[in-house]
């Protein structure tokens, strides 16, 4: 074994960050033994210097994160801080003062992941990032390595672990969204501002990375069609348990069924409870893989928390290190197929459209001409009161005729598959309908 | 990108091997692209020349397996004939003669893996084996790549799709263990010859290479405790259903709580319905791993078929390109720690135990007793009619008095946790006493 270490600066210290310096300090050998060269922590850089930092040694802490990627004897820097700048510039810094990187950044790869990647090879470095996609679930190096053989054509999964616990409560409980949100926020799985996972951008971001992993192309944040579960309700749930289906925040990257295009979008969806995915519960994620030879393959695990992530931030130090010492690189970018990104209106699935309706005959009628006139081929129909949990619904199937419920009705549409495109033009007409008094909730139906 | 071909031979062309030729023509560019250099097939040995084998040129086709792998101008051997001869004299010649090896022989590695990977270290070459292990889940390269930086404690999983589809069938349907092999044998998830599955010894191999890559250290399969699933009856499924569990075959490896050894075993045990192990169905395979940092991980997918595993070996096969054309090898064996496996003895875990019994008052007493003397601890006994679907069972927590039931009576006691040696121990001076007619069975209770 090699006995001068190889030198990591830690930019960050936080919850992941100050595990990672923990980890190392406390379980050297095996790291030196696996990688076959001690590693030595050689500067920290924080924001908060005089914070007490247990087991690091106060002489590493600086407040300069510049100064130290550039000292120029750094073999690898893991970045741990998050956000764009300082980070990116801190990287391509690092990048060319001879280090090699290991992020957990998914928002700063989403956004710049190719620039980021031209950087590393520039300078004949590695970039690495496990922890950027569902914390210690083993993600990136699966998809970039042992699947760099198949051909991977969708990758569906729970990416946020915050969601699915709000999700979960939601469904296990009968909560509302907010009473769920606050339950998360008390058991620390929600932070303060719960915006970036609430509103699908940490998903997204996540789906952007394993898209363009998954597909050999680029997708960035930008690309990724958009929703959160803010708009959920008890009542969605309960619907959604009504045809034995539970709603989960999914992103989805598909391979279109031409091969010549690639979808990536983050949205909430009911899926089967028969569905493997259906039973992740609280803040553990899951992402399933389907490949051309492979078949189904699922991946789960915690997604989130500090060690966790640095379980995935060490593993990638261990393949950096190791490749430096054989003077070598790891996979870069691989991004040949330049397969371009479509919008969501050509997404092809299935949607659960529940629409508050006059209690009038004719009225179904009226929505099954829409549908058929916007091409969206109906499977079920189900009318209903407006309490959920009245009993007096009917399931009638297609080209039955209608029911009157109560003074006021509402109608539940479960569709075949069609276009995004297609469903919105037929919601859109839907509105104009003097009978329809509004639509209650549009939701996809995935997994099936 | 390099325009000079990469050399491939491929040793064995059964449904594995026909399918990694038929990729490797069907999808050339892309793993042209992945890799940075075009692969080309240069030599394929089979046994019998003279099958039509649909895609492969004719001019290919070789009987002289050892001649081809001495070419001299081979890149890569993939290796799946599997067995131990030839395949292992195939694979050293090969390093010899300069080429990296991808492997899927399970048998061969859990045999001999130290001096294969010996072999290759001393000819700089590579030896991947991720085909080996549950087909094409990616878990040799999690576990010696993404969890480098981690401390894995447990590996628990099924991986044997030929027992977990018996074992299924049997749940579900309430057939017996033969009923249920024929089903599978007609289906073709069973071999005319099912030993090797269904005793446990392929799920074994599995077993000693999962152990000695999880814990950095060497088990081969003759350390390997291991039971197969011929002696489970429907009589034990329909038990395990009473406790809320069902019956699986697994793979456990443990390290000892004071860390200075570890198990591995192979046999049926009940896991709670709970548990999500309990949920793989048919043919699946699904392994558990429990890291000190990543906390518990799980990896699902198919674990046999020509299609996987074909995924599995050209995955390998990117791999270990790329490290030729960066003159550089991917990581060796890491048998640093050389923790001693510890016998089948030492295991804890808790028992499930049936007893036929004499119908007289004091049974219950003289048994427990013996369980206390040999220092066993019970959780529940439950006392019941000989025929389990009679519904007259009553379950007694500990220190509850006895109950008859008929004419002859049946015991089940479920221990704590106790060490395989002390519940032998146990068994051995049951079997003394005159009122235990016999132990219908014994099985652990694992997943709790």
């Amino acid at each position: 074994m090699r006995t001068r270490p190889l030198k990591v600066a830690l930019l960050g210290c936080g919850v992941v960050g100050s595990e990672v310096a923990r980890i190392m300090t406390t379980h050297a050998d095996d790291l030196a033994a696996r990688i076959g060269a001690p590693v030595e922590l050689a500067g920290v850089a924080v924001r908060r210097p005089s914070k007490v930092r247990e087991g690091i040694d106060p002489a590493l802490i600086t407040t300069d994160a510049t100064a130290l990627v550039k000292r120029g004897d750094i073999d690898v820097v893991i970045e741990v801080i998050g956000g764009i700048e300082p980070a990116r510039t801190l990287i391509t810094t690092a990048f060319e003062h001879g280090a090699s990187v290991v992020s957990a950044n998914k928002a700063l790869l989403a956004e710049d992941g190719a620039a980021l990647h031209a950087a590393a090879e520039q300078h004949g470095r590695d970039l690495y990032y496990e922890a950027a996609v569902a914390g210690a679930i083993p993600l990136v190096r699966p998809l970039r390595e042992s699947l760099a053989g198949d051909k991977v054509n969708r990758v569906l999964g729970i990416v946020n672990g915050t969601t699915n616990f709000i999700l979960d409560k939601m469904d296990t409980s009968g909560a509302g969204y907010s009473e769920a949100l606050d339950e998360a926020t008390a058991l620390g799985y929600a932070e303060a501002d719960p915006t970036a996972d609430v509103e699908g951008f940490d998903a997204a971001a996540k789906a952007a990375i394993l898209a363009g992993i998954a597909f050999h192309t680029r997708v960035r944040i930008g690309d990724v069609h958009r929703e959160g579960i803010t708009e959920v309700t008890a009542a969605d749930i309960a619907s959604a348990r009504r045809m034995g289906c539970t709603v989960k925040l999914l992103a989805i990257c598909e391979r279109a069924a031409d091969g010549q295009s690639v979808t990536a979008r983050v949205h909430p969806a009911m899926i089967p409870l028969s569905h493997p995915l259906a039973s992740v519960r609280e803040a553990y994620n899951a992402v399933f893989v389907e490949a051309e030879a492979a078949g189904q393959l699922m991946f789960y695990g915690p997604g989130a928390g500090g060690s966790p992530t640095a379980s995935a931030v060490l593993g990638d130090l261990v393949a950096v290190c190791r490749n430096k010492l054989n003077e070598a690189t790891g996979p870069g970018e691989s991004a040949y197929t330049r397969l371009p990104v479509s919008p969501m209106g050509d997404v092809v699935t299935r949607y659960h459209i529940s629409l508050d309706v006059a209690d009038k005959p004719g009225v179904l009628a009226q929505v099954a001409t829409v549908f058929a006139e916007k091409g969206v081929s109906i499977d079920t129909v189900r009318q209903q009161g407006r309490n959920p949990g009245s009993g007096d619904e009917v399931v009638i199937e297609q080209g039955g005729g209608g029911r009157r419920v109560g003074g006021e009705a509402s109608l539940v549409v479960v569709t075949h598959r069609a276009s995004d495109a297609a469903l919105s033009a037929t919601v859109e007409a839907l509105r104009k309908l003097d009978t329809v008094r509004g639509v209650a909730s549009i939701m996809r139906v995935e997994g099936e």
